[in-house]
This record gives structure tokens, C-alpha cells and sequence, in this order.
């Protein structure tokens, strides 16, 4: 297998982006990523596109040919939309990874993008249900802030964790994404805003909850032999990773752990001959506190039970040990579901690159993760600086 | 890129399907043809399942794991959905294909389902036409019916192609599909039933449209030079091709081909070596009966324009020069949108095994031809006994 590296990245900012379509959304992420990416767009080979709930929400299937129709893509590149709800766009950059690894292309465009503020909310809760088993656990009304609920309580009887620790993920979070003017968030919070925001769902508060947004993310991949024709600062992809989970949550026989995440995470370290200590920055997917908290630990980066105690001890602020979310992460910079994949390899690649507006000093390598429903499917990705 | 083979073909009857839901369509279709592969499920490496309107009608996304879970696949097993309107299937078809010729994997699933029938008609129009670009003609509510009709009154005043030569394509593809046990009808019908059935868009009749059907079809494919350690008759892949057209047709600029299929064609021949005299049969996308004649010409088994005539004289009969639609095609044997591809790919598979209920004599190589949307995606396969 040949090296694979990201030699460009492109983004629209997350949020309420009024009068923006799916399909302008998603063109101009591309074009971005094409721009910084210095080549001609008639080099690229395939482009993979994620997303999730266009279909359900307004109504717009075949999303990849007709975004590369608007991009001006040669009709002889194969456009295909994948998806896997919330890790789409990791799909679509592990598809533009494997196939150039493989030696069957040089040159991928892989996007991700949601259009979901322009839905009624009862439509949008419905919708993003829609990747729990509807013939089961679907039926009994479960959604993911009924998911993560339940297993935050899990945690907290097991564990000790706290309704502090849990907020004080947010309060990072936000103070993070205050300094990224992609994020839909810019205001700092504290511990008593989110602990006295509006229940959601009993332990989870608002502030708790990633908002809905929405956005568009993109990358362009290129063997690592031909990077540096294209790019100064190209940035390795070093492990590529896509698990499989389970479609509901009683099929998985406990609730402190996500089995597709603790598995693409040691498939991923496996893969790169790395160790989570080897790794300086971490994107995790927080679509709501207690995911961070679980997912941290399933990665390996703290031992089962202390993800809790790591956020309220600091370990995992910009000057920590272990950054976690320095971009404001889902919480904050929002969550465009089909985007979020690339939208975590855009702040990433920024940071290795030593551009970012919350630069952590001296990142060489960084890790994503980013897992869909109730961990039906996870995807880890490890970019290390060339 | 290494040889890859078709070792196992398993599929649902195509129809109305009560009481089954896509899950165990699709699972009994994967069931089907892990049986007929003869390998054990955890050979299995990745697994990709085609699916276009399940979010949308039925309010059930991320399939590809959740069917993964219920056939029983390793949880390292990536499970990708992939989508490209009507192509949904064969587009997963040729993902197993690269990766397998690509030697990341050795051993992949393959499938595509669609659940259509338990939603109301007015859902399912809309959803259906749902790959066409609605910011633009989307918005003037044109579907696929009336796609159909506008190429087909165009092929007509062009090339002189008549009603009878239109309803001749249902004809024939009824009389082929009554042979076949998975055909949603197995009914003969006359040119007369035909041309005085119900006005749908004119110039299209009732019998001139496909029916709305469930249904699920799945294969194994399996890197060649280990197929023999499986199957006594696997079938070699020796094209794939997917290209893009346009999400309109008023940008196509002509109204008497799709650009997507005649490059695809073309890219699928020269990939094998192969010419359109070398097919034995096709299964061509007969959505509508003028598709079905502007596809062979576009494929370039007829000059443009002489499509028609070549239905009328019988050349496109099972006992003519080149069998198109032996099963029965979209118009007979049914057409649930993401599993056609693969449908089509069962049926091929059964001819070059000498197993076909309409079995065509001496059938070594055959061809597939499956198209999304308003040719926005397409996608061409070519087979060949071993």
C-alpha cells in the first residue's frame, strides 16, 4: 500500500447558514479544498461524498454527481455518496485513502456536507433517529439524547463521573471554539451556565447537546509520493480505520463503551505503529458531553472510568496533556452530521500545519474520531506532519 | 489489478413483498448468495449494500451495519451504504470489485434492497424524483415518468420510433419475465394491452413504466485466482465502469441519449478488450420503454435511432441476435430502486451458468447497464464464464 496524504482542505463555516444550499454549501467546501490544494480540478480521479439526512430532510438524493456537475468534474470521475449517519464524510476520506493506498488512483476529492436548519425540528429528531433500528429500539421512541442519557447515568453510577465533569466539557469546548471563526458558538461559558441550562434529557442539559447546523467540509488526497508537487505542508494519513457497532443499544450488553470505537481505535494505533500516548491533539466526536467522556476512554487516551476526572483536571485543554477538541469539537463548532467527518480533518490538518487560531505547540500527529448512531459505525483516522 | 470473480448470487423474488421489511429482504438476499458462495460469513472482509429512498419512505438510514449485524459479519467488517439513485447496487457491486482487483480485500458482499411498496404513491413520486436537482428542474416538477416521455417524443420526431415499436419493449419483456419465478408479473400481454392501457405521461402508457416493487439481491465477489477454491462456475468481472452524467435533462442539451451510459459503454469495452458484437446478452435499464431503446443504441448495439426498429424485428428476442432483458427487465421483473443493480447481475449470472429459467444458449459473455437519476450517475458491468 502507498502513502496517502491531504494536500488540501476546504470548509464552509458551521452554523446557521441561511440561503445557502446543500449543493452551494458543498461547492464551495470543494473549491476551497481544490484551491488550497494548488491542482487543477480535470486531475481528479473519483470524489466521494458523505452525508446523511438530505434525502429525509429536503428532499435532495444523488448529491455526489450533482456536486461534481457544479465543481466542473470530468464525467468520466465516478461520484458517489456514502453514508453512515454521523461518520459519513470519514467514509468518504477513508474511500479517498484506501483507493489511492491501492494504487487505483493518484489524485481523490472526498466531501462532506448537511443542510439542517431549514427543517422543522420535529421532522430533524425524527430524522436523525432514523440510524437506530426501526424494527426494535427505534420503535420505543429512543433518540441519541435519550442515547447518550443513558449511558452517561451508566457511567455515572459505574464510575463516580460526575454532572460537573460532564458540564465541564462543555465549558472547554466553548471556550475553545471561541477562538474559531468556523465555529457556530463564539461565547465562553461556565460550569453554572450548562448546569442550569434547560433539561433535555435527564442527566443532559442543553449545553450538553451539540447544536444543529449546518456546513460543509472537503479534502483533497494524493499519494505521498506526489505531494510535495503540490504542497509545502502536506499532512499524512497514517491510519485509516472503519469499524462496524451496533444498530441499537441493548443489543450491545452494556452502556459505558461504544465496541466500534474501542475497536477502530486499536485498529488505528495497530495500523500506524503509533500509541495514544504518541498522539498530540485529538478531534473526538462530542455530539453530546458524555461522548467525549466515553469515547476518550474507549481510544485508550485514559483508563475506563477516569475520562470524567482527565476533563476536570485540565488534562485536556489546549495546554494539557492531551488536547481534546481544540476547534470547540461538535458542542461548539456544530454538528452538520454529514460533514463533521471533515469538518474534524480540516481543524486537524490546520493544526499540523501550524495554522490554526487555538494552535497547540508542536502537534506532529492528531487523531480523529468520529463514530455514527449508536456506534453502528466508527471511523478513527491518524494524520502525522511530513 | 487482479482478476475478480462473482462466486455467489443471492436475491428475493422481486414484487410486493408484505410483512418482509428491508432488513430481511436484504438479509435473506446476503444469506442467499453467502450459501451459493459456500464460504463461511467470516471470510467476509468488507460489505457494501446499495440503497436510494429507505430514509425517505420508510424513515430507516445507515443500513449497511445494521444488515451487517443481522447476516452476522465480523465487527473489523466495514459496512458501507452507498448511493446513486437507481445505480445504488451497482455502484456497491463495483466497490467490492476495485478493492478485491486493488488487493485490499480478497473476499466481499456486495448487495442492494429497497422497501417501496408499504409507502403511499404520492411519497413515493416524490422521493423517486428526489435524484434530479431541485433547485432547478426538480422545482418545475418534472419526474421520471415525464423524463422518460420528453426523451421518448423527442426519439420519435428524431428517428421516427413509433408507439408500437415502444410497446414492443414491454411486449417482449413480459412474454421473457412470465419464464421468471423472481418476475413481479409473470402475465404475457399483446401490443394491444400495451397501447390502450392507462395514459401516464404521453406519450407512456401503464405496461410502458415500471412497477414499484420491494426486493434485495447481494453477491460475493472473490479475487479470481481463489475462486475455484469456492465455485465450480464462478463468473469473471471483466468490466466495470461508473460514470456521471447530469442531474437535469435540460443540461444534457439533447434529449435522445444519456452521455453518462454512451461513456460508460465505452469505457467498459475498451476495459475488457471487448465490442458490442462480442456481447450474448444484456440486461439493459429499461425503467420506461423508450429507456430501454435509447440505452441500446447509447451502449452501441444499434446505430441512434435504429433502437426501435431492432425491438420490431425480433433481434432483441431470447432467440434473436442479441437477447435484451431475458429476465423480464425493470418493466416485468420489477424495479426496487437500490437492489436493480444487483438484480441484474443475478440474472446475468444464472445465464452464464446455465441456470437461467429463459436460459440463452452458449450465453459466455454478458453485459449490465444500470442508470440513476436523469443519467446523473451509470453505471456498466461485463461478465464473462470462466
Amino acid at each position: 500500500m502507498r502513502g496517502v496524504s491531504i494536500i488540501g482542505i476546504g470548509t464552509t463555516r458551521y452554523g446557521i447558514l441561511e440561503g445557502q444550499s446543500i449543493k452551494e454549501m458543498a461547492t464551495f467546501a470543494c473549491n476551497d479544498a481544490i484551491h488550497d490544494a494548488g491542482i487543477d480540478r480535470k486531475q481528479i480521479e473519483a470524489f466521494y461524498l458523505g452525508n446523511y439526512i438530505s434525502g429525509m430532510i429536503i428532499r435532495q438524493e444523488t448529491l455526489a454527481p450533482l456536486v461534481g456537475g457544479s465543481i466542473g468534474l470530468r464525467k468520466e470521475v465516478p461520484c458517489t455518496k456514502v453514508e453512515g449517519a454521523c461518520s459519513s464524510a470519514s467514509i468518504a476520506l477513508r474511500h479517498g485513502y484506501l483507493l489511492i493506498a491501492a494504487g487505483v488512483y493518484d489524485i481523490v476529492l472526498v466531501a462532506g456536507a448537511e443542510k439542517m436548519s431549514s427543517a422543522p425540528i420535529e421532522k430533524l429528531t425524527a430524522s436523525l433517529g432514523a440510524s437506530i433500528d426501526m424494527e426494535t429500539e427505534g420503535l420505543t421512541g429512543l433518540t441519541f439524547p435519550g442515547f447518550w442519557a443513558l449511558m452517561a447515568r451508566r457511567h455515572m453510577h459505574e464510575f463516580g463521573t460526575t454532572i460537573e465533569q460532564l458540564a465541564m466539557v462543555a465549558v472547554k469546548n466553548h471556550k475553545n471554539g471561541s477562538l474559531n471563526p468556523r465555529a457556530r458558538f463564539r461565547n465562553i461559558i461556565t460550569l453554572e451556565n450548562v448546569i442550569n441550562s434547560r433539561l433535555i434529557t435527564d442527566p443532559l442539559k442543553l449545553y450538553d447537546c451539540c447544536p444543529i447546523s449546518d456546513g460543509a467540509s472537503a479534502a483533497v488526497l494524493c499519494a505521498s509520493h506526489l505531494a510535495k508537487e503540490f504542497s509545502n505542508n502536506p499532512v499524512e494519513i497514517v491510519g485509516s480505520v472503519q469499524t462496524t457497532g451496533f444498530s441499537t443499544l441493548f443489543e450491545q450488553g452494556q452502556q459505558i463503551s461504544l465496541p466500534a470505537t474501542i475497536l477502530a481505535g486499536k485498529l488505528a494505533f495497530e495500523m500506524s505503529g503509533l500509541k495514544p500516548q504518541d498522539i498530540d491533539i485529538v478531534e473526538i466526536h462530542d455530539c453530546f458531553t458524555p461522548a467525549e467522556i466515553v469515547d476518550s476512554e474507549d481510544l485508550g487516551f485514559f483508563e475506563k472510568g477516569k475520562g470524567g476526572w482527565a476533563v476536570l483536571d485540565g488534562v485536556t485543554q489546549p495546554d494539557g496533556k492531551l488536547p481534546i477538541n481544540p476547534s470547540g469539537g461538535l458542542l461548539c463548532k456544530g454538528h452538520p452530521v454529514g460533514a463533521t467527518g471533515l469538518g474534524q480533518i480540516y481543524e486537524v490538518v490546520r493544526q499540523l500545519r501550524d495554522e490554526h487560531e487555538n494552535q497547540i505547540k508542536g502537534a506532529q500527529i492528531g487523531l480523529t474520531h468520529n463514530a455514527g448512531g449508536t456506534g453502528a459505525v466508527c471511523t478513527v483516522h491518524i494524520l502525522k506532519r511530513r
